[in-house]
């Protein structure tokens, strides 16, 4: 598997960075955050326990965090902030396919999968991590719309793609399935995805100026 | 605005039906348990507060339903029910904006947007809400698929698309954006997400036999 497809980067848990020790502190909180509510979900979560596994003060944490929705809160921002390597493979179709494949792969996967499902249900609990599940998802669509603006630049697509609007279009499906519907991914659901919002990219469907045409100019496909 | 868009039948609040003092009684509930988890969420959901609002006696609601999550789960199941006349233009893209500008009203008005809202966040909080929550979203596919069966008839669509497919593809950026990132709906999201779906479909990427070819024999619409 190549570099830029390896199925956790997207999600992966924060490793702990240089820079002092109050770097060293948000590491390891995070990771506490990250493995509490793993394993008891946002109704057991508690800053004690996160406190207790971590070897950080409570009164720290309750002084830098809040308490569990902002443990939760920074969990997200701190896996927003982790590089991501994204794919280049001169074909903007193969690079949506890889994306969806990767969250394919991280939230079938038995091992990977529980650490994203659990923090992205215990963000929803509250405001702050909705606020900071928006930010989270608005970074990705924000790195990710590289692959359409290489596309553009390719000449693969029109100018003004919306290059966020794509990577929605094609990770959306997935999980609405995962997050809504509960519905189990099926093995075509991530290269049909994929090969759906490239099909509409190159189609213009994504473009700025799309919004202001009439309704009937849209593009069609002529029927088979 | 036709019989068919009108922006509240994928959801509206189940009316009493005739069949006896049983139906009458589900009916009474399944209000009861609506108005109460749109006030109060699913944390202050109370099988109590639910036979005060309904006037059925509280034995009554634990033996037919067990409990809280049990009222979520039928409050589903009656929605599920509920008819659901779905459009008929004679253009699949059309009626696929139909249904995903049904879906963009129903979650943007302040009226109506709180009810569903509230039902699918709690639906999500119990293995019996979340199996709910499945059999209403396959159960909305399976009656929404007539639009692309019709298109299929028409000749307007492969044969072998799968036409709950093509609802998904319609109406998952919707649904993301609502339950996933908390991004809000912007005007041109649920028309481009149709054309999107629309467009797919009529190339194909949604019949079954798709998921057997190889990769590199998807259909690519030409570049700008």
């Amino acid at each position: 598997m190549s570099e830029a497809a390896h199925p956790d980067r997207q999600f992966r848990t924060p490793s702990p960075r240089p820079g002092g020790r109050s770097a060293r502190v948000r590491a390891d909180v995070v990771a506490a955050t990250l493995a509490e509510v793993t394993e008891k979900g946002y109704d057991g979560l508690t800053a004690e326990a996160v406190a207790t596994r971590s070897g950080v003060h409570k009164a720290t944490i309750y002084r830098r965090w809040g308490g569990v929705d902002g443990l939760v809160a920074d969990a997200l921002t701190a896996s927003a902030d982790q590089p991501w390597p994204l794919p280049d493979t001169g074909d903007l179709q193969e690079d949506l396919r890889r994306i969806t494949e990767e969250v394919f792969t991280v939230f079938t996967d038995p091992e990977q999968s529980p650490t994203p499902t659990a923090l992205i249900a215990a963000a929803q609990r509250s405001d702050t991590g909705a606020a900071a599940l928006r930010q989270f998802f608005a970074a990705r669509h924000r790195q990710a719309a590289v692959v359409a603006e290489r596309a553009v630049a390719r000449g693969e697509l029109p100018t003004g793609t919306d290059g966020a609007e794509v990577i929605r279009a094609a990770t959306a499906p997935l999980y609405y399935r995962l997050f809504v519907t509960g519905e189990p991914l099926e093995a075509g659901t991530a290269e049909r995805a994929a090969d759906a919002a490239a099909l509409a990219a190159r189609a213009g469907l994504f473009t700025s100026a799309r919004t202001d045409r009439e309704p009937d100019s849209a593009p069609k496909a002529p029927t088979p």
